[in-house]
């Protein structure tokens, strides 16, 4: 069973609604009970490394994650990262070869939201961690595209290929 | 963008409570409104094939989910499929040896009740159908078993390996 | 405000999904997590009697809520019970006049699933437990009836006036 | 079976994530879906007056809330609503002195979102205005407050008498 880590940075998908704001924000990260209700297969690490919004990413954040991309002891890789600056950090990943199959996801709704498309598009990205060569993939909508090839389409809602 | 067919054959992933009865039963299918949530991309048909528990399933039909198979017009197929037979279906559509990537997945608990896996399988389930060689394989628990070496662990409620 | 006992027993309203057997069975009440949401006002106190079908209920389980409903120091009593035999325990309760408001509700889709009545009944029955005369009542579907005029319509899936 | 209006505002109680904005914002309401699955018993007429943010709402919006009660050929009235100002329409509608039962209530947490108290209030707003005297009530955790003894308390997130 290929080892795998999830490196958790926030965005949309972690969002919580936060009554004495009435807001969203942050709270614990859902990546963890959403594991353990799919009896995730194999080791699996998760490891937060922040839970911020991907529009005040700093080139520093990314620097974390691309720390923790290559710290890590596992060749299977998921980062979970807003969708905002996905293509960003995936470049930097990307620019950096590291001899892994690294796959950011995120959601377009949140994971505590009616309707939210978390729990797909983690699914995915596990799968595709699992399956696809080494290399930085952006895994949105039941598809995986390389890094250097996929924007996101704001009107859509959508990722796709630069074309 | 590889085109995708999903056949549903129901199972627990798409069982609703049925209050008159105060039991478990089918309706619709589930399956249409997470693809739409996840925004599914690329040509993508959902084919509802039949509604039953996996225990019901007869030889004919397990033939009427090959034949739905070998019809697709697609090389990529998820098969959406109760657990208990999965295995059994599985080999059935492995002996056919078509030139397709057939991946069968479900759900341990349903798509209809909190805490359910569904949306994480079925995330899983289409991007291996879109990563993995051809072939016939059961995805349960972010892990794709070839059809041969899979069986259900039904005290642990997962899927392993025979080995 | 005035102080308020809710006394559990079971019945669909608290039903949950076991994967292992693949039925509806009975883990931790979801009250407590309801009452913690609304963020319920004034001395609450909820009380676990038992946790079963309400087909399975005996005589002396129903002797078991009606004592508790006697030795609780609170005038306004809710009971979380099932919907099939809740007429008979408000028969019960009704015959033995205590100076309280005491209350019986229950769901006919279990909290753990989607689209429950489970939180509105048990909203509407402490709302009931707070405004109604001494007596006993049955409160679905936002009405409270009388324990000695109220009878479940199965086909109708409501509880209705025998009248 | 007292005939009940239930006349809706908007407020956080109905706001539904937008994805395209990120944000939370208006869409259906969710008032006719909950009444459905309560099963809600005698006439019951949902109206949907506006939906907006309780902050938005000019004395205009509030005149156009106490005509719709005045008009509503029922005695029992609900009226769904924000929190930041319900208790400014409670005292519009309070020293109109209508000769009905009128209860304001809404949420802390939006239906649509995970944890919400929506539907428990909306249950219990119907059991108040059903049982309550003539009067303007708010209903919030479970109580009635008469609309001319209660505060919002926006550091506990919860409704109180001014004590």
């Amino acid at each position: 069973m290929t080892p795998l880590r999830i490196l958790v940075t926030g965005g949309i998908f972690d969002k919580r609604y936060d009554a004495a704001g009435g807001t969203l924000g942050f709270g614990e990260s859902h990546v963890p009970s959403i594991v353990e209700r799919a009896r995730l297969a194999g080791p699996v690490c998760v490891q937060v490394i922040m839970l911020i919004d991907s529009l005040e990413m700093l080139d520093t954040h990314r620097r974390q994650v691309l720390d923790a991309c290559r710290a890590a002891p596992e060749e299977s890789v998921v980062v979970v990262h807003g969708t905002d600056t996905m293509v960003e950090t995936g470049a930097m990943l990307g620019n950096a070869a590291l001899p892994k199959t690294i796959v950011l996801t995120g959601a377009m709704v949140p994971y505590s939201v009616e309707d939210s498309d978390a729990s797909f598009n983690l699914g995915a990205a596990v799968a595709f961690a699992r399956s696809l060569p080494h290399g930085v993939w952006v895994a949105m909508n039941g598809v995986a595209h390389p890094w250097s090839d996929v924007r996101k389409n704001r009107s859509a809602g959508i990722f796709e290929s630069l074309g």
